[in-house]
């Protein structure tokens, strides 16, 4: 297979969108115009289901300007899709793609979304038709294997450690009962990020709890009980996936989404049923929940620079990819260097990502599974960014006079 | 009474804090160091609750540095409280105030704040002690009489603003229905904020609903099932207070605060009744509820700084008008200058603002009472400051081949 395989490129964006979706996009289109065999840019309107529609915007109209602007835009660009195509879909996509003279494929999302593209590679490859496919990660939930983290991750960490940051100063200032309900379905490196709120000894987040451990309601009471007498106050965060032993959800509304899932985020029922719980257990007055939902994952203005740049690379590193002797792959992160952060980037096969999803890891999570290790500070930190600097007033007690 | 009155000086702050009401505090501070007469500073750790057990930091001893990091650090620094003093409270603090020879009082907060200076103030005078008390406005709601707007309040508008941008572009991107409940019991100056996310002619909010309006279920459903049909998705801003014809609210968890209010933050009730109601009403299927919470008022970063600098002004122009021939009042913003925004900064007496509240005029409401207008977008827009750029992709469709 040459070199030089002549012919248009189809981009999409699928899954949940991110603050940095739109890097990778614009990282993707605008390498492109560096070589001459890729022709034109497809934009794929609602990723699989605009393919399958032909539902294609021609990206190399547009212009840099306005390009760089959507760059910086949060969510997708070209809309996304959390459609899962069957075999029979894969066949039609690569028809449309042959009708096309499309040979260069760029699918921007999570692990579903390599598993696509790896059914699109083999359907090309039983045909002989050539085709370079490429997945491009992101996942605001740090969940795909082989990269060291996911593109759109570090924003939404960014995100939930200042949400965290100012629910925590808040809560110092009218003391209470805080529960935060963080996304995160099966992985709880997002809610994990919450640590990152902590500047002094007594700051909130005070417990963490994450779906790699097993919730227990007991425990939970407990724990609150021990920080309310301790500090007077306590902020929880709670990924929206903590389950039971037998892997239940805590709490849910009940509804399943189209993959069978139980619909988790966009309500705000887990927080409530757990801050009743307290209520009702601590006999406490003040109990709040929040739940961060929707805006977790497309805040304009809260983005990590670490992350909108590393967006960007990946897009371009996939053209570089396909442009060179690969066939297909998915993009990865690899960090290097020491103390201070750097990263690489390089490929692994399109199966390695594909399906399964990465968990964190019991070295991140407490021995008493209610918070997060220092490691995981250290994890988490360059790929959030510049956080807000926060302050507090030193205490220069003047002595009582009439209350002695 | 002599304008050379001698004597401490009491700082206090009360109620929901904000991004910004630490601005009006070092404004007291740094503008109190400028004045002889004016000794200590003494700061009263959670308002009202500090000064009755004398619990004074002494401000004067904190430096320059420090103050300024506090200064932008979101949150009560001093402490809040949500304690409405009784008559004898307030004979109390006159009488700390007495002993540690305090001649002057600011209090940083709503029109609760105002009412407890007011009584304080009046306890002074009828016992022939010259005290200095001023108001310092504070609030997200916005909803203080006489002064055109509260500190506070464009920093959570700018909040409101930023998350329904985001949420928008979410929602364009996997489209279905979803619902925000926004911060506001009585007022609904912060909900209609979230009309500054519209961007393009399809952007939401597409429908917004404020207390100052009866709530009806059946029109809310029609008009989501309207803005569903045109768009294939709706972005809808509800307050918190939205209630019906007889003022009870919409849902709640039916738990009270110590003033005898429900509770309305803090709970995501609200959003999921309404989201139940349109998901059995309307059929579809992907409907969402988000409640933005406390995240609204203490967000590290989302700050106006149109709102930083007056609510910094607001701090300096009460102590201003307290070594001036003033004895006591409220410092209000007047809003000067036609097309381009200025303000300036007056003072008005405290009974004035004590007690009653402010709503939305009824000329911001749409004639449908589903939307905000364009002359409330006038007077907001200034107040929330820069918003974050959103940008587009320009749709060049390639013409089909399979799907003609």
């Amino acid at each position: 297979m040459g070199d030089k395989l002549t012919g248009n490129v189809v981009v999409g964006q699928s899954g949940g969108p991110t603050c940095v979706i739109n890097q990778s996009l614009i990282g993707v289109v605008r390498e492109c115009s560096k070589y001459p065999q890729m022709n034109k840019v497809y934009g794929a309107l609602h990723g699989v289901k605009g393919i399958l529609g032909e539902d294609f915007t021609d990206l190399t109209k547009e212009d840099i300007k306005n390009l760089e602007i959507v760059a910086n835009t949060p969510s997708s660009g070209l809309g996304s899709v959390r459609m899962k195509p069957k075999e029979e879909d894969c066949v039609r996509m690569f028809e449309i793609f042959k009708a096309h003279n499309v040979r260069y494929f760029f699918y921007i999302g999570g692990n579903d979304t390599a598993e696509t593209a790896d059914i699109v590679n083999n359907v090309a490859r039983q045909r002989d038709y050539e085709l370079r496919v490429f997945h491009i990660p992101k996942t605001i939930d740090n969940d795909l294997l082989v990269t060291d983290h996911c593109p759109g991750f570090g924003s939404a960490a960014k995100f939930v450690a200042c949400a965290v940051m100012g629910d925590n100063l808040d809560n110092r200032s009218l003391p209470g009962i805080k529960i935060n309900v963080v996304m995160g379905r099966h992985a709880g490196f997002l809610t994990a990020a919450a640590i990152l709120a902590k500047r002094y000894e007594d700051d909130g987040p005070h417990l963490i709890y994450v779906p790699e451990a097993v919730f227990k309601m007991d425990k939970f009471v407990d724990d609150v009980d021990k920080v309310y007498q301790k500090y007077g106050r306590a902020v929880i965060c709670v990924s929206e996936g903590v389950h039971d032993k037998d892997g239940n959800p805590i709490f849910t509304t009940g509804e399943k989404d189209s993959h069978g899932n139980v619909q988790l985020s966009g309500s705000g029922a887990l927080g409530d049923y757990l801050a009743a719980e307290i209520k009702s257990k601590l006999k406490v007055k003040r109990v709040r929940a929040d739940t961060f939902g929707y805006l977790q994952r497309c805040f304009p203005g809260v983005v990590s620079e670490v992350d909108a740049e590393e967006a960007r690379v990946v897009g371009e590193k996939a053209v570089q990819l396909a442009v060179g002797a690969n066939i297909d792959g998915s993009v990865i992160i690899r960090r290097t260097g020491g103390k201070s952060y750097k990263a690489e980037f390089d490929r692994t096969d399109l199966k390695n990502v594909a399906k399964k999803t990465k968990s964190l890891d019991a070295k991140y999570i407490s021995k008493e599974e209610n918070n997060i290790t220092e490691e995981f500070i250290d994890y988490v930190k360059p790929l959030a960014g510049k956080l807000p600097e926060i302050g507090r007033l030193h205490i220069h007690k003047i002595a009582k006079i009439l209350n002695k």
